[in-house]
């Protein structure tokens, strides 16, 4: 929006979008328990009560917060709708590493469940590896991994390697190059395919 | 101890530990939060106040359960000291999978942080993978990988996947054999090390 719109202007609906937004950001240098209504509130200079309008309690703040970041990541992560299956793995693990980069925090407390028995936060965990490993096996990745129980399974464990090697790598500072990272993570699903069961 | 021996025979140490075993028996068909004082109250025989004696509260008696089943998990996945090295590997990944098996509910309750923020469990599991991955590097392991900041990485990938797999294998009905499982966890190691960064 422009500088010069009011806020009052704002739909009920772009307002809580815009809000989402801005709790996003704050997410991504932050853990889920990190981030609360309060600090939203101050960030976008409103009250607490008019946060609590648009989000209801905290966990309902949370979930709606988690669950657009979420869809940010999937989102971003997308390959390319045509092309070469393994330029098109390659281009999606690029962008997955890159947003584990930018939002270490808020995915790092995701992923690792933190959400202190936050039933809802897990399940948007679980959407998000779904969503990424459902993709390998779309009929326009066909070519790249044929569709068995078995590299079902080998899909879904390399899913939990690529999120685990991700945030080691970005939490650390071992010297391995970011590209060559994408790299291992995108040749990393071929060969388990050929050892799979 | 024989059936004849008298429970008030047993050293404090060892009725702590006879009183762990027991309720690593019950947290195999159970999540750490179903395990409760109550019922290992009832299930030994004695009453909740002695429990509490030997385990203080909550926390501290899941913890020192939950210690207890990893440091089981750790020594029987244990490798064989000497032989060939992909031939050690099988064993110890055999051992794994059917702790997985054997142990699933206490296990998943573990890996999936559900223990409700309880910092001792999460670091409890950092433990048990560590473990599991150090293992990799270990001298008389040497020769299968080599030590690199990519191979440390794409270990603990590796052990991040195997979890996975093996926990989805074990709660599924996808027809793959056990022993191709087993086959397929190990050979990912190599096939994963061949791609390292």
């Amino acid at each position: 929006m422009s500088t010069t719109t009011p806020r009052s202007r704002l739909a009920p609906d772009e307002r809580r979008t815009q809000l989402l937004d801005l709790g996003v950001r704050l997410l991504a240098t932050r853990s889920v328990e990190e981030l609360s209504v309060e600090l939203l509130a101050e960030e976008a200079g409103i009250s607490r009560g008019l946060l609590y309008h648009y989000f209801g309690g905290k966990h309902a703040f949370h979930e709606a917060v988690v669950r657009r970041a979420a869809d940010e990541l999937i989102a971003r992560t997308a390959p390319p709708p045509a092309g070469d299956p393994v330029e098109r793995l390659l281009i999606s693990m690029a962008a997955y590493v890159d947003y584990v980069v930018e939002n270490y925090e808020g995915y790092l407390s995701l992923v690792k469940g933190a959400s202190s028995g936050n039933a809802a936060l897990r399940s948007i965990h679980d959407e998000v590896r779904r969503a990424l490993t459902d993709r390998i096996f779309d009929e326009d990745q066909s070519g790249l991994v044929p569709d068995t129980p078995g590299t079902r399974l080998v899909v879904r464990g390399w899913s939990a390697m690529v999120e685990e090697a991700a945030l080691t790598w970005a939490a650390g500072d071992d010297g391995i190059p970011r590209d060559a990272l994408v790299v291992s993570l995108a040749q990393s699903l071929q060969a388990l395919v050929d050892v799979a069961p």
